[in-house]
Formats: structure tokens, C-alpha cells, sequence
């Protein structure tokens, strides 16, 4: 059973079964080109929008896969989570799709816009004080009066298999790829993006991008053992989370390397791509554009997909507009 | 020979002429959906995506058709425009796919900006003083020094067959549409699609959208005769020039009705669209979205293809942040 496997169980066919599962809920995305990166980077991009998605993230596909796996009675107790992003948000979407609840815990301080955005998509949110401590009593709370499921936004085997699903689109979409780059904060999409390729494509060399201030990943790459920080600040707010045992598992078998870049490269290029690709990305996804800008030698020539991983973005505070 | 026809002589065969000369220059952009829309509206939304259009525009349509039909002879002397928006881009683009120079007549005081996106697609400014005087002596001025083709935006039989392609485009990707909506300053897009769609598909109903504040198409359609404002005021800076004779046939003869929508309607479709589509669009596209979401009656249970008309716009001065 998929939700007691450990990461390293996962095969192939995970992947395919996931596919099938999720399918009728998803959507196959399309892959944009720009002739204007092209030229900037010498590199072939293939920008696989995940911002076009469901639930606007490609989360949701880990999070169908968790909601659509579960045996009629483990399901009918509903499922339950204590992110407050796009994890919240892709639960609360396939829950819905399944008709059975879904439990955030959330701080009570967290934006009002996040709350009604989980609301929308038919959550249901406890509130508990802004600590670790409070978070992880109210969510046992939760828990234990309802009976729910916990999903968790990475480190869970399903959520793995169901983002693996994205790169194996992208191969049956993008002929003869050199390189795949992904932003990198749990790992999950890069898990996932390990499990296919290593299976199907193992030439193909697999590129995690984080920003400097929040630069875990490329520590504990090189480190060869997790490090995690406390609370990094940066604009990426998908990427401040650590790695854990199951994502450490692909990041450290297969993963090329972790490139970095500063806050002001990250905004840069996502006002870049706004601009010239006319399409809405979040900081998260601007990270691995960023370091193709700081690392150009490590493209140049190479069909490279890119993960844009979602476009919920508050259009009212733009980091370029933010003093 | 097309520079000396007018209006009403454009025929389908100029469209597929047109389509087969412009093809190597301009992107087949892809039809987008959004469940979202759907159920807000209770009609099919079918978004042509001419943001995604080389130079950020369906302009370049109409443009790259002016340029490509010279003869090797009129094509030496370049060509040139007085616009300053998506027509001054678009022209500089095509003129500068074929080898050729496009002079470009700017006011001094227009915005750096759109200065250097004009330069960035090899157009060649000559500056004149922000009045219509001015800029009409400095035009001749450039017309006579080099004997460049003027190209006008929109009143130009070559440019309204170019805009048509887009329609050509949209009934072989979209089946069965009851209806399509495209925004309307100038006409040009309406002309296009009015041209194509009256040959083709003539049961298919033309909606055209402007602002109340620049509605001059408007009260031109219920009048009767062109009705032409001074410098109207509006968010939908694409929208503010006046019909000519040559769309001015078009719209008295094929479009099915004008709707309005305030400002705010406006600005709050275009955030909207970007938070639900994740794509940026200009506020002129925006308009259409407007008009459906004032007037459901008028497309609830229609199969409506919307036209995307571009996403170039300053993310700098964004309409809802500014007060």
C-alpha cells in the first residue's frame, strides 16, 4: 500500500498508476516556448506551465493522487493537512472533486486572502496560534475528532508519485531533452521529476534551483546529509520548507546539481518573464530561470524543460513594486 | 493590387492569402479555457491568446501582411507609422524580419518605455512635439526623405486582411461557435474578424467591446455614421482612436451589437483574468470579459470565442494599484 511505503519503494509504475488515477481531474498543461529566453540563454526551453493547472499549482497532482488512492472508508473520514500554500489549496480542490472533507489547520495571523482562497476551494480551516507547538496540538486535535487522513505537502510517497506525473508528460511532449530544472523547497517536484526520469530517461541531467537565502537544498547536497534551516526570508515563499527523509532519498541519487540565486535575480527574472512570456508565475517559479541566467554555461546548447510550478501570486503586493 | 483597394473589396481570398504570407512570421497562439470563467459566466469561453503573438499582439498580424505583400522595390524604402502602441512594435517587427527599415514618428514626451521597445524591435524613432500638427508635418518630413509605405494601424486593407487570419484561425480550432468577441478602438480586429466571419460562418454573431468612456463606436453603430471623440479617457489605452471608412464598413455591416463597461468593470476583469488565467493581458483585452460579465443574458449557454488582443503593458503602473 502506497501510504506506508518510504520513498526508495516507489517504481515506475507508481507513476503510471498515479497518472491513470488523477487524469480525469488535471490538466494535461501545455508547454510554451519564447524565442526571446532562447536567445538569451542559448539554451532550447520548454516551459511546462503548471501555473496553467488546476488549483493553479502543479501540487494538485499529489495531492489527487493522496484524495483519489484512499479506500472508500479511509476516504469517507476526509483528509487533512496544515500547510497554509498551494498544498492547502490542491487538498482542499481534489477533496472536493472526491466529495469528502479536507481539514487545514492554519495560523489565525495568515492573510485573509489565503483563508478565503482554501474557503473557495471548499476547505475547511481550523485556526491555531502562529507556533510549532500550538500548529501541531490543534492539527492532533483535528486529527483525532475526525479521523482524517494526513497528506502531507512532500514527504508522503503518494504526493511523490502523483508530481512525477508532470515530467511524464513533459517526455511524452518535448522531444530529446538534455536537462529538466525545477524549483526545489520540500522536494516534492523534484522527487517526482528523480522517480520518472531515472526510470525512463536516465540521461537526462536534473537541475534543483533555490534561492541563496534559502539555500538548504544545495547545502545539504554537497554536505551529503539534510540540513535544515529555521525559517529562511525570502521571496520564494514555496521554498522555505526543508527536505525530509523521502525527498532526501531522490535529491541525493539523482539529482545533477542545486543552483542558487539572489532575491534580486529571482524578482528580476520573474518580472522578465511576465513581461516577454505574458504569463502569471509565482517567485517560486522565477528561481530556476534565475540560475539558467547565472549559470548560462551550464545550458548553453541543451533542450532544457522548464517546471513552472504555479501562478498564485497576491496581484495587489508584486515584489517589484514592494520597497 | 492591395495598397490601393479598399474596405469592401477585401474578399476571403485576400484572408488565406494573407494567412499563407504571414505564416512564417507570427504563432498559431493556442485557445485557453477556464472552468472558472465558465461557471461565472454560464456561457463556453473559448480565449484566442494573441498575447502569446509575436511582439505581444495580434498586430502583427496586419502588419507583417502590409510588409511581406511590398514589392522587392517598395520594400527597399521601408515603411512607416505614427502609432506609438502594439502597431509601432508590430510594424518595426515584421519590417525587421524582412531586412527592411520602419521609420516611426513618436512624440518627444511619450514614455522611454515604449521608446525602447520600439528600438528593441529595430524601429527607427524620428521625434515630433505632442500635437497632431506636429507630428503630421514630421511624418511627411520622414515620408519624403525616405519614401517609406505609410502603414496606417488599422484603416489599411492589407492590415484589416492580416487581422483577419486570427478569426481564419480561431474556426479550426474551435468548433460550433455561436459567438465572438473582440474589443474595438480603431476596428481593425473587429474588420478582420467580420471579414473572415461574414465569408465563412456568417451565422456566427460579432460582438464588439469598448469602454463607456471611449464608446464612440458605440453611439457611431446606433447612429449610424462615424462618430469620432477627442482624446477620450480610459484605461484601455488601445481603444481610444476613432473608427475610419474602411472598418467603419465592416461594423455597419456584420457586427451583431456594441457593449460597454466602466472602468472599474474593466480593471476588474483584467485582474480577475490574471488571477484565475494566469496570464497578463492589457487592459483593452479586458473589455470583452467586461462586457460578457455585464451582459451574461446576452451569452449564457453560447459557445463564445474571445479574443485575447495582447499583454503588453507597463507591470510598473498596474491599474489596480494605483490610486
Amino acid at each position: 500500500m502506497l501510504d506506508s511505503m518510504i520513498g526508495s519503494d516507489l517504481t515506475i509504475d507508481d507513476v503510471r498508476a498515479a497518472h491513470d488515477r488523477i487524469k480525469p481531474y488535471i490538466h494535461e498543461t501545455p508547454i510554451l516556448t519564447s524565442s526571446y529566453f532562447n536567445a538569451l540563454t542559448g539554451a532550447e526551453l520548454f516551459f511546462k506551465c503548471e501555473n496553467f493547472q488546476k488549483a493553479g499549482a502543479f501540487k494538485v497532482r499529489g495531492a489527487s493522487n493522496a484524495v483519489f488512492g484512499l479506500s472508500d472508508e479511509m476516504a469517507e473520514k476526509g483528509v487533512a493537512t496544515h500547510s497554509s500554500g498551494n498544498h492547502a489549496l490542491s487538498l482542499s480542490y481534489a477533496a472536493g472533486r472526491r466529495g469528502i472533507p479536507c481539514h487545514v489547520v492554519m495560523p489565525r495571523t495568515a492573510p485573509e486572502a489565503k483563508k478565503a482562497a482554501v474557503r473557495g476551494y471548499g476547505g475547511i480551516i481550523t485556526e491555531c496560534e502562529p507556533s510549532t507547538t500550538s500548529r501541531e496540538a490543534v492539527f492532533a486535535e483535528v486529527q483525532a475528532a475526525t479521523g482524517a487522513e494526513f497528506v502531507h505537502p512532500y514527504n508522503d510517497p503518494r504526493v511523490i508519485a502523483g508530481q512525477a506525473t508532470c515530467s511524464l508528460e513533459m517526455l511524452s511532449q518535448v522531444e530529446n531533452m538534455d536537462a529538466v530544472i525545477a524549483p526545489i523547497g520540500g522536494g516534492g517536484m523534484i522527487s517526482g521529476t528523480c522517480l520518472t526520469l531515472s526510470n525512463l530517461a536516465p540521461k537526462i541531467e536534473i537541475y534543483a534551483a533555490e534561492p541563496d537565502q534559502a539555500d538548504d537544498a544545495a547545502r545539504s547536497f554537497r554536505a551529503g546529509h539534510i540540513i535544515a534551516d529555521d525559517a529562511p526570508v525570502t521571496v520564494a515563499d514555496g521554498l522555505k520548507v526543508p527536505l525530509k527523509e523521502n525527498t532526501w532519498h531522490f535529491v541525493s541519487s539523482f539529482v545533477t546539481d542545486v543552483l542558487t540565486a539572489s532575491e534580486q535575480e529571482i524578482i528580476d527574472a520573474m518580472k522578465l518573464t511576465w513581461e516577454r512570456m505574458k504569463i502569471v508565475i509565482e517567485p517560486s517559479c522565477a528561481v530556476p530561470m534565475a540560475t539558467i541566467l547565472r549559470n548560462p554555461e551550464v545550458f548553453r546548447g541543451k533542450r532544457v524543460g522548464v517546471v513552472i510550478t504555479g501562478g498564485n501570486v497576491d496581484l495587489d503586493k508584486l515584489p517589484w513594486t514592494l520597497g
